[in-house]
Protein backbone atom coordinates (compact mmCIF):
# COMPACT_ATOMS: atom_id res chain seq x y z
CA UNK A 1 0.00 0.00 0.00
CA UNK A 2 1.44 3.25 -1.11
CA UNK A 3 0.05 6.34 1.27
CA UNK A 4 1.94 9.50 1.13
CA UNK A 5 2.70 11.79 4.23
CA UNK A 6 2.79 15.25 4.89
CA UNK A 7 6.94 16.38 5.54
CA UNK A 8 5.48 19.31 7.51
CA UNK A 9 2.32 18.62 9.06
CA UNK A 10 2.83 14.68 9.80
CA UNK A 11 -1.05 14.27 11.18
CA UNK A 12 -2.97 11.13 10.57
CA UNK A 13 -6.03 12.37 8.15
CA UNK A 14 -8.88 10.29 8.26
CA UNK A 15 -10.46 9.09 4.98
CA UNK A 16 -12.44 11.67 3.15
CA UNK A 17 -16.49 11.17 3.12
CA UNK A 18 -17.65 11.71 -0.46
CA UNK A 19 -20.83 11.96 -1.51
CA UNK A 20 -20.80 8.53 -3.41
CA UNK A 21 -20.05 7.09 0.08
CA UNK A 22 -22.84 8.29 1.70
CA UNK A 23 -25.32 6.32 -0.89
CA UNK A 24 -25.93 3.01 0.31
CA UNK A 25 -25.63 0.72 -2.06
CA UNK A 26 -27.92 -2.47 -2.06
CA UNK A 27 -27.76 -5.95 -3.62
CA UNK A 28 -30.31 -8.74 -3.57
CA UNK A 29 -29.74 -10.92 -0.54
CA UNK A 30 -29.47 -14.82 -1.98
CA UNK A 31 -32.64 -16.38 -0.40
CA UNK A 32 -33.24 -20.36 -0.77
CA UNK A 33 -36.55 -20.35 -2.83
CA UNK A 34 -35.79 -17.29 -5.37
CA UNK A 35 -34.58 -18.05 -8.68
CA UNK A 36 -31.86 -20.22 -9.43
CA UNK A 37 -31.97 -21.80 -5.99
CA UNK A 38 -32.72 -25.43 -5.02
CA UNK A 39 -35.24 -25.04 -2.88
CA UNK A 40 -36.84 -22.91 -5.98
CA UNK A 41 -36.44 -25.98 -8.41
CA UNK A 42 -38.13 -27.87 -5.47
CA UNK A 43 -41.51 -25.49 -5.63
CA UNK A 44 -41.29 -25.48 -9.30
CA UNK A 45 -41.28 -29.35 -9.26
CA UNK A 46 -43.94 -29.70 -6.55
CA UNK A 47 -45.97 -26.85 -8.41
CA UNK A 48 -45.54 -28.76 -11.45
CA UNK A 49 -46.65 -32.41 -10.27
CA UNK A 50 -50.14 -30.82 -8.42
CA UNK A 51 -51.09 -29.07 -11.84
CA UNK A 52 -49.76 -32.33 -13.96
CA UNK A 53 -52.38 -34.41 -11.59
CA UNK A 54 -55.37 -31.95 -11.32
CA UNK A 55 -55.68 -31.52 -15.15
CA UNK A 56 -55.23 -35.29 -15.56
CA UNK A 57 -57.61 -36.01 -12.97
CA UNK A 58 -60.68 -33.02 -13.80
CA UNK A 59 -59.78 -33.91 -17.56
CA UNK A 60 -60.03 -37.76 -17.30
CA UNK A 61 -63.99 -37.17 -16.17
CA UNK A 62 -66.48 -37.24 -19.48
CA UNK A 63 -68.33 -34.74 -18.10
CA UNK A 64 -66.15 -31.89 -17.36
CA UNK A 65 -66.58 -29.99 -20.99
CA UNK A 66 -70.10 -29.11 -19.64
CA UNK A 67 -69.20 -26.98 -17.29
CA UNK A 68 -67.62 -23.72 -17.90
CA UNK A 69 -65.87 -23.49 -14.85
CA UNK A 70 -64.27 -26.56 -15.46
CA UNK A 71 -62.43 -25.54 -18.77
CA UNK A 72 -61.23 -22.66 -16.91
CA UNK A 73 -59.70 -24.74 -14.34
CA UNK A 74 -58.33 -27.46 -17.64
CA UNK A 75 -57.01 -24.39 -19.30
CA UNK A 76 -55.46 -22.03 -16.13
CA UNK A 77 -53.80 -25.70 -14.92
CA UNK A 78 -52.04 -25.89 -18.09
CA UNK A 79 -50.83 -22.36 -17.93
CA UNK A 80 -49.61 -23.25 -15.22
CA UNK A 81 -47.76 -26.39 -15.82
CA UNK A 82 -46.09 -24.70 -18.69
CA UNK A 83 -45.14 -21.82 -16.75
CA UNK A 84 -43.88 -23.93 -13.72
CA UNK A 85 -41.54 -26.53 -16.24
CA UNK A 86 -40.22 -23.45 -17.54
CA UNK A 87 -38.97 -22.18 -14.62
CA UNK A 88 -37.68 -25.48 -13.52
CA UNK A 89 -35.49 -26.14 -16.72
CA UNK A 90 -34.31 -22.49 -16.01
CA UNK A 91 -33.65 -23.10 -12.72
CA UNK A 92 -31.61 -26.35 -13.52
CA UNK A 93 -29.47 -24.32 -15.63
CA UNK A 94 -28.48 -21.91 -13.57
CA UNK A 95 -27.66 -24.39 -10.99
CA UNK A 96 -25.52 -26.37 -13.53
CA UNK A 97 -23.69 -23.25 -14.98
CA UNK A 98 -23.55 -21.70 -11.29
CA UNK A 99 -25.53 -18.82 -12.64
CA UNK A 100 -27.29 -16.22 -10.70
CA UNK A 101 -30.91 -15.33 -11.82
CA UNK A 102 -31.17 -12.47 -9.17
CA UNK A 103 -31.42 -9.36 -11.29
CA UNK A 104 -34.13 -6.97 -11.21
CA UNK A 105 -35.70 -7.11 -15.05
CA UNK A 106 -35.19 -11.62 -14.31
CA UNK A 107 -37.13 -11.27 -10.94
CA UNK A 108 -39.98 -8.69 -12.66
CA UNK A 109 -40.69 -10.92 -15.11
CA UNK A 110 -41.01 -13.89 -12.64
CA UNK A 111 -42.86 -11.73 -10.33
CA UNK A 112 -45.58 -10.82 -12.29
CA UNK A 113 -45.58 -14.29 -13.99
CA UNK A 114 -46.16 -15.80 -10.95
CA UNK A 115 -48.48 -13.35 -9.63
CA UNK A 116 -51.08 -14.06 -12.96
CA UNK A 117 -50.33 -17.91 -12.65
CA UNK A 118 -51.33 -18.45 -9.05
CA UNK A 119 -54.28 -15.95 -9.09
CA UNK A 120 -55.97 -18.06 -12.01
CA UNK A 121 -54.89 -20.98 -10.62
CA UNK A 122 -56.29 -20.13 -7.01
CA UNK A 123 -59.58 -18.71 -9.00
CA UNK A 124 -60.05 -22.28 -11.03
CA UNK A 125 -59.61 -23.90 -7.15
CA UNK A 126 -62.07 -21.86 -5.70
CA UNK A 127 -64.95 -21.72 -8.52
CA UNK A 128 -63.98 -25.64 -8.62
CA UNK A 129 -64.33 -25.91 -5.20
CA UNK A 130 -67.61 -24.01 -4.97
CA UNK A 131 -69.86 -26.10 -7.75
CA UNK A 132 -67.96 -29.60 -5.93
CA UNK A 133 -69.40 -28.61 -2.88
CA UNK A 134 -72.94 -27.54 -4.80
CA UNK A 135 -72.85 -30.68 -5.80
CA UNK A 136 -71.90 -33.27 -3.55
CA UNK A 137 -73.50 -31.17 -0.02
CA UNK A 138 -76.14 -28.90 -1.38
CA UNK A 139 -77.76 -30.93 -4.34
CA UNK A 140 -76.68 -34.37 -2.84
CA UNK A 141 -76.50 -35.64 -6.81
CA UNK A 142 -72.76 -37.33 -6.51
CA UNK A 143 -74.73 -40.45 -8.20
CA UNK A 144 -74.71 -39.00 -11.22
CA UNK A 145 -71.89 -37.16 -11.21
CA UNK A 146 -67.98 -37.36 -10.58
CA UNK A 147 -67.44 -36.14 -7.20
CA UNK A 148 -64.65 -37.81 -6.36
CA UNK A 149 -62.33 -36.69 -9.12
CA UNK A 150 -64.12 -33.15 -9.00
CA UNK A 151 -62.89 -33.43 -5.15
CA UNK A 152 -59.38 -34.42 -6.24
CA UNK A 153 -58.78 -32.28 -8.98
CA UNK A 154 -59.91 -29.34 -6.61
CA UNK A 155 -57.24 -30.36 -3.62
CA UNK A 156 -54.58 -30.82 -6.04
CA UNK A 157 -55.22 -27.33 -7.73
CA UNK A 158 -55.45 -25.65 -4.25
CA UNK A 159 -51.77 -27.60 -3.41
CA UNK A 160 -50.17 -26.28 -6.59
CA UNK A 161 -51.44 -22.69 -5.34
CA UNK A 162 -50.14 -23.02 -1.46
CA UNK A 163 -46.63 -24.33 -3.76
CA UNK A 164 -46.51 -21.48 -6.06
CA UNK A 165 -47.28 -18.64 -3.15
CA UNK A 166 -43.65 -18.71 -1.57
CA UNK A 167 -42.09 -18.39 -5.16
CA UNK A 168 -44.24 -15.01 -5.93
CA UNK A 169 -43.67 -13.70 -1.85
CA UNK A 170 -40.05 -14.37 -2.32
CA UNK A 171 -39.76 -12.92 -5.72
CA UNK A 172 -42.11 -9.79 -4.47
CA UNK A 173 -40.22 -9.14 -1.65
CA UNK A 174 -37.06 -9.07 -2.81
CA UNK A 175 -37.69 -7.30 -6.07
CA UNK A 176 -39.33 -4.12 -3.74
CA UNK A 177 -36.42 -4.31 -1.03
CA UNK A 178 -34.46 -4.13 -3.99
CA UNK A 179 -36.09 -0.89 -5.68
CA UNK A 180 -36.86 1.33 -2.87
CA UNK A 181 -33.96 1.76 0.08
CA UNK A 182 -34.53 5.38 0.62
CA UNK A 183 -31.80 6.46 3.15
CA UNK A 184 -32.59 8.93 5.41
CA UNK B 1 -21.53 27.20 15.21
CA UNK B 2 -18.30 26.80 17.64
CA UNK B 3 -15.64 25.10 15.52
CA UNK B 4 -12.43 24.02 17.68
CA UNK B 5 -9.39 24.66 15.66
CA UNK B 6 -5.65 23.51 16.81
CA UNK B 7 -3.25 26.43 17.27
CA UNK B 8 -0.05 24.48 16.75
CA UNK B 9 -1.67 22.42 12.82
CA UNK B 10 -4.46 24.72 11.39
CA UNK B 11 -4.95 21.86 9.27
CA UNK B 12 -8.77 21.01 8.79
CA UNK B 13 -9.85 17.59 9.19
CA UNK B 14 -12.64 16.00 7.49
CA UNK B 15 -15.22 14.72 9.65
CA UNK B 16 -14.46 11.53 11.05
CA UNK B 17 -16.30 8.10 9.51
CA UNK B 18 -17.49 6.04 12.72
CA UNK B 19 -19.33 2.83 12.32
CA UNK B 20 -22.64 4.50 12.88
CA UNK B 21 -22.28 6.46 10.17
CA UNK B 22 -21.74 3.66 7.77
CA UNK B 23 -25.19 2.29 8.32
CA UNK B 24 -27.78 3.39 5.47
CA UNK B 25 -30.64 4.68 7.59
CA UNK B 26 -34.08 3.51 5.77
CA UNK B 27 -37.13 5.73 6.34
CA UNK B 28 -40.34 4.60 4.49
CA UNK B 29 -41.23 6.84 2.19
CA UNK B 30 -44.86 8.38 2.02
CA UNK B 31 -46.45 7.04 -0.93
CA UNK B 32 -50.39 7.64 -1.39
CA UNK B 33 -52.43 5.01 -1.03
CA UNK B 34 -50.70 3.76 2.08
CA UNK B 35 -52.44 4.05 5.47
CA UNK B 36 -52.96 7.59 6.98
CA UNK B 37 -53.27 9.30 3.60
CA UNK B 38 -56.37 10.01 1.38
CA UNK B 39 -56.26 7.69 -1.15
CA UNK B 40 -55.82 5.23 1.40
CA UNK B 41 -59.07 6.61 2.76
CA UNK B 42 -60.46 6.40 -0.81
CA UNK B 43 -59.58 2.63 -1.37
CA UNK B 44 -60.96 1.86 1.94
CA UNK B 45 -64.78 3.68 1.14
CA UNK B 46 -64.70 2.07 -2.28
CA UNK B 47 -64.08 -1.41 -0.46
CA UNK B 48 -66.78 -1.01 1.73
CA UNK B 49 -69.20 0.31 -0.53
CA UNK B 50 -68.87 -2.23 -2.77
CA UNK B 51 -68.88 -5.01 -0.35
CA UNK B 52 -71.85 -4.01 1.25
CA UNK B 53 -73.64 -4.14 -2.16
CA UNK B 54 -72.55 -6.99 -2.87
CA UNK B 55 -73.74 -8.64 0.81
CA UNK B 56 -76.95 -6.43 0.28
CA UNK B 57 -78.12 -8.09 -2.56
CA UNK B 58 -76.58 -11.87 -1.85
CA UNK B 59 -78.53 -11.75 1.55
CA UNK B 60 -82.16 -9.85 -0.24
CA UNK B 61 -82.19 -13.39 -2.40
CA UNK B 62 -84.35 -16.29 -0.54
CA UNK B 63 -82.34 -18.73 -1.23
CA UNK B 64 -79.14 -17.48 -0.94
CA UNK B 65 -78.68 -20.42 1.98
CA UNK B 66 -78.86 -23.29 0.82
CA UNK B 67 -75.78 -23.11 -1.35
CA UNK B 68 -72.76 -23.22 1.03
CA UNK B 69 -70.46 -21.14 -1.22
CA UNK B 70 -72.92 -18.27 -1.08
CA UNK B 71 -73.29 -18.31 2.77
CA UNK B 72 -69.71 -18.52 2.79
CA UNK B 73 -69.40 -15.18 0.58
CA UNK B 74 -72.15 -12.61 2.63
CA UNK B 75 -69.62 -14.36 5.46
CA UNK B 76 -66.62 -12.90 3.19
CA UNK B 77 -68.53 -9.98 2.48
CA UNK B 78 -69.10 -9.07 6.15
CA UNK B 79 -65.45 -9.16 7.31
CA UNK B 80 -64.59 -7.20 4.73
CA UNK B 81 -66.78 -4.74 5.52
CA UNK B 82 -65.80 -4.69 9.04
CA UNK B 83 -62.10 -4.62 7.67
CA UNK B 84 -62.93 -1.68 5.69
CA UNK B 85 -64.84 0.73 8.02
CA UNK B 86 -62.16 -0.06 10.55
CA UNK B 87 -59.39 1.06 8.76
CA UNK B 88 -61.51 3.99 7.05
CA UNK B 89 -61.96 5.34 10.54
CA UNK B 90 -58.44 4.62 11.24
CA UNK B 91 -57.17 6.90 8.36
CA UNK B 92 -59.69 9.30 8.79
CA UNK B 93 -58.40 9.85 12.53
CA UNK B 94 -54.58 9.64 10.93
CA UNK B 95 -55.54 12.43 8.77
CA UNK B 96 -58.04 14.94 11.35
CA UNK B 97 -54.55 14.82 14.13
CA UNK B 98 -52.15 14.64 11.44
CA UNK B 99 -50.35 11.42 12.65
CA UNK B 100 -48.10 8.99 10.46
CA UNK B 101 -49.04 5.47 10.38
CA UNK B 102 -46.58 4.25 8.60
CA UNK B 103 -44.17 2.62 11.44
CA UNK B 104 -42.85 -0.89 10.52
CA UNK B 105 -45.41 -2.90 13.28
CA UNK B 106 -48.86 -1.44 12.03
CA UNK B 107 -47.71 -1.54 8.56
CA UNK B 108 -47.01 -5.25 9.21
CA UNK B 109 -51.16 -5.77 10.40
CA UNK B 110 -52.16 -3.91 8.11
CA UNK B 111 -50.62 -5.74 5.05
CA UNK B 112 -51.71 -9.45 6.56
CA UNK B 113 -55.05 -8.42 7.29
CA UNK B 114 -55.31 -7.09 3.76
CA UNK B 115 -53.76 -9.62 2.25
CA UNK B 116 -56.15 -12.18 4.49
CA UNK B 117 -59.31 -10.47 3.87
CA UNK B 118 -59.01 -9.66 -0.16
CA UNK B 119 -57.95 -13.31 -0.53
CA UNK B 120 -61.13 -14.41 1.11
CA UNK B 121 -62.79 -12.00 -1.32
CA UNK B 122 -61.55 -13.34 -3.79
CA UNK B 123 -62.51 -16.85 -3.34
CA UNK B 124 -66.09 -16.25 -2.58
CA UNK B 125 -66.38 -14.14 -5.99
CA UNK B 126 -64.92 -16.60 -7.40
CA UNK B 127 -66.83 -19.71 -5.88
CA UNK B 128 -69.44 -17.68 -6.80
CA UNK B 129 -68.93 -16.70 -10.34
CA UNK B 130 -68.60 -20.59 -10.79
CA UNK B 131 -72.00 -21.32 -9.60
CA UNK B 132 -73.66 -18.43 -11.18
CA UNK B 133 -72.21 -19.70 -14.66
CA UNK B 134 -73.03 -22.65 -14.16
CA UNK B 135 -76.75 -22.09 -13.37
CA UNK B 136 -77.68 -19.38 -16.13
CA UNK B 137 -75.18 -20.86 -18.96
CA UNK B 138 -74.61 -24.12 -18.32
CA UNK B 139 -77.68 -25.29 -16.95
CA UNK B 140 -79.71 -22.56 -18.11
CA UNK B 141 -82.00 -22.80 -14.52
CA UNK B 142 -82.63 -19.11 -14.21
CA UNK B 143 -86.34 -18.62 -14.45
CA UNK B 144 -86.06 -21.01 -10.71
CA UNK B 145 -83.48 -18.74 -9.77
CA UNK B 146 -81.84 -15.32 -9.23
CA UNK B 147 -79.11 -14.89 -11.95
CA UNK B 148 -79.38 -11.32 -11.77
CA UNK B 149 -78.91 -10.61 -7.76
CA UNK B 150 -76.33 -13.12 -8.09
CA UNK B 151 -74.32 -11.58 -11.10
CA UNK B 152 -74.67 -8.03 -9.05
CA UNK B 153 -73.52 -9.56 -6.31
CA UNK B 154 -70.06 -11.04 -8.27
CA UNK B 155 -69.25 -8.19 -9.77
CA UNK B 156 -69.48 -6.25 -6.94
CA UNK B 157 -67.46 -8.60 -4.62
CA UNK B 158 -64.80 -8.41 -8.16
CA UNK B 159 -64.84 -4.83 -7.91
CA UNK B 160 -64.20 -5.14 -4.03
CA UNK B 161 -61.42 -7.24 -4.61
CA UNK B 162 -59.78 -5.00 -7.28
CA UNK B 163 -59.97 -2.44 -4.40
CA UNK B 164 -58.30 -4.11 -2.12
CA UNK B 165 -55.44 -5.20 -4.09
CA UNK B 166 -53.62 -1.66 -3.99
CA UNK B 167 -53.80 -1.53 -0.20
CA UNK B 168 -52.46 -5.08 -0.15
CA UNK B 169 -49.30 -4.35 -3.03
CA UNK B 170 -48.23 -1.30 -1.78
CA UNK B 171 -48.24 -1.85 2.32
CA UNK B 172 -46.40 -5.05 1.52
CA UNK B 173 -43.82 -3.53 -0.67
CA UNK B 174 -43.39 -0.39 1.92
CA UNK B 175 -42.55 -2.94 4.57
CA UNK B 176 -40.74 -5.19 2.28
CA UNK B 177 -38.49 -2.28 1.41
CA UNK B 178 -38.38 -1.35 4.50
CA UNK B 179 -36.51 -4.50 6.33
CA UNK B 180 -34.45 -5.60 3.56
CA UNK B 181 -31.95 -2.67 3.12
CA UNK B 182 -28.51 -4.94 2.68
CA UNK B 183 -25.83 -2.63 2.59
CA UNK B 184 -23.13 -4.47 -0.11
Amino acid sequence: MSVSRASVHPVETPPLQTEAANVPRVRMKDIQGMPGTISSLFLRFAQFVFASIALSVMASTSDFSSVTAFCYFVAAAGLQILWSFSLGILDIYALLVGRSLQNQRIVSFFSIGDGVTSTLMFAAACASAGITVLIGNDLGVCAQNHCTEFETATTMSFLTWFASIPSFVLNFWSLSSQCRCVPA
